[in-house]
């Protein structure tokens, strides 16, 4: 079971219907207890504002979404390291407690997978070293491998930590069930990496079928994964962090009312998870 | 480049509009090397039958689809077993060089996808118990990560080779791009794996974006693996056998002319592969 005030909402979840104030108003409200923003949510709402609505609203901030998108124009440019240094000043501002990275497919018309593994290590190493300096911590999602071409190439917890082990102190992983719950030892790599690596834990669901790679995730219990199996995974390591809901669901969620929306993930807390 | 006579045909490639004679016949006319029946098609013109007809067309058997399959009932039944006992028998009349093996997913309504890896564990060591006494190779298909709920609970060449390693000799993989192409440590595991556990190589491309999990795969050359990459690491190995062809394309190869996919097939053998 996990109670609401463990519970986190990430705004892609309602994103269709709820700007980020509505969504920092509907956690108090539902007695949730944490957000995870988008950051074109956060700089619609502007970032120092919503940093105090949140704050005042006694909400921790589980991460914010995202950084990342190294490899599109097929080298580190100028403008990929200033965005994710923004990224980096916009998570201190909320004091999200990390920056989640989805670090970028394939270049365009590019099949070197090889050379894009390259440009995601050289912009983790150079975001990471200005993160450090601002004190942000920066977590690589390992993204299911249907995403290597288009989203991130970066596709397992392993793959994630072996980038870690080479790039040091304040580098570690956000976990989304959705991704990484058919990986066979994934247990042994939450291990590997251990409480100080284990920086995000997303739920939601694994539907089957599943109808549409990108929009079609499940609400927590709807789908295959075994949700309290996968935590306990975690919290053997000492996870104590929230959980955080991040339902992309074009056909179902996204068009529901939000507010039936935080209450269904609230009940599925308490009831499946 | 691949020339003709290194390719194989699966015959899920002309599934709609060709039966096995169909396929032999084009195959021996186009001077494709092989042919790699699924065992619908097989029981369909009889295995005797299409044993001869394959010998006579100067045929090599790339693999027989496929056996496995362990998992839908939620324990190994006698069923289970005696349809792979028929689907080694089978492998051994057509002189298959392997059977393919799809190992089934999670079980009707389960979660538990370790249970389910023990069922596959069995049902393959069982399997593999009766192949060795009539010859037959087995070879584990890891099947893209999107299939681990559906279809097979092996994903990655690692997670084979460990069970290969646990079972001893007459098992290996059955290697497809579609499946693993996103892997980064796929070179280091063919590696591991040797010649002699790299039983079959099939290849199609994955197109960006991907319209449909299962029947959305693309020709050669229309997607972004780099296929001579990925040959070139199996046959670092010493890897000779045959490129298999397996493309599942509901909205595009399926319905177009035989005769016409497979002229595409050598020609994007010899340009891109």
């Amino acid at each position: 079971m996990i109670t609401p005030d463990k519970l986190s909402l990430n705004t892609a979840t309602v994103r269709e219907k709820w700007n980020l104030a509505n969504c920092i108003e509907g956690c108090a409200r539902h007695g949730i207890g944490g957000i995870a923003p988008w950051r074109d949510k956060l700089q619609e709402m502007g970032t120092d504002k919503a940093a105090r609505a949140i704050s005042d609203a006694g909400l921790r901030v589980s991460g914010l979404c995202r950084g990342g998108w190294f490899t599109a124009a097929g080298a580190i440019t100028q403008d990929v390291i200033d965005d994710n240094r923004r990224a980096v000043d916009e998570a201190a501002t909320i004091n999200a407690e990390c920056l989640v990275m989805v670090v970028g497919g394939l270049a365009d018309n590019s099949r070197d997978l090889p050379h894009a593994h390259e440009l995601v290590e050289e912009g983790l190493a150079r975001t990471l070293e200005y993160a450090r300096t601002v004190g942000v911590k920066i977590a690589i999602e390992p993204l299911h491998p249907m995403y290597a071409a288009d989203r991130a190439c970066v596709n397992t917890t392993r793959q994630a930590l072996d980038i870690c082990d080479r790039l040091g102190d304040g580098i570690g992983c956000a976990i989304d069930v959705y991704h990484v719950w058919w990986d066979h030892e994934l247990r042994t790599q939450l291990k590997r990496a251990g409480r100080d690596r284990l920086m995000a834990f997303h739920i939601c669901d694994w539907l089957d079928p599943t109808s549409n790679l990108l929009t079609d995730r499940g609400m927590m219990g709807d789908g295959v994964i075994d949700i309290p199996l996968l935590r306990s995974y975690a919290e053997e390591e000492g996870f104590n962090g929230l959980y955080e809901v991040e339902i992309f669901s074009a056909e179902n969620w996204w068009i529901r009312d939000p507010d039936e929306v935080l209450e269904t993930i609230i009940e599925r807390g308490r009831t499946v998870c």
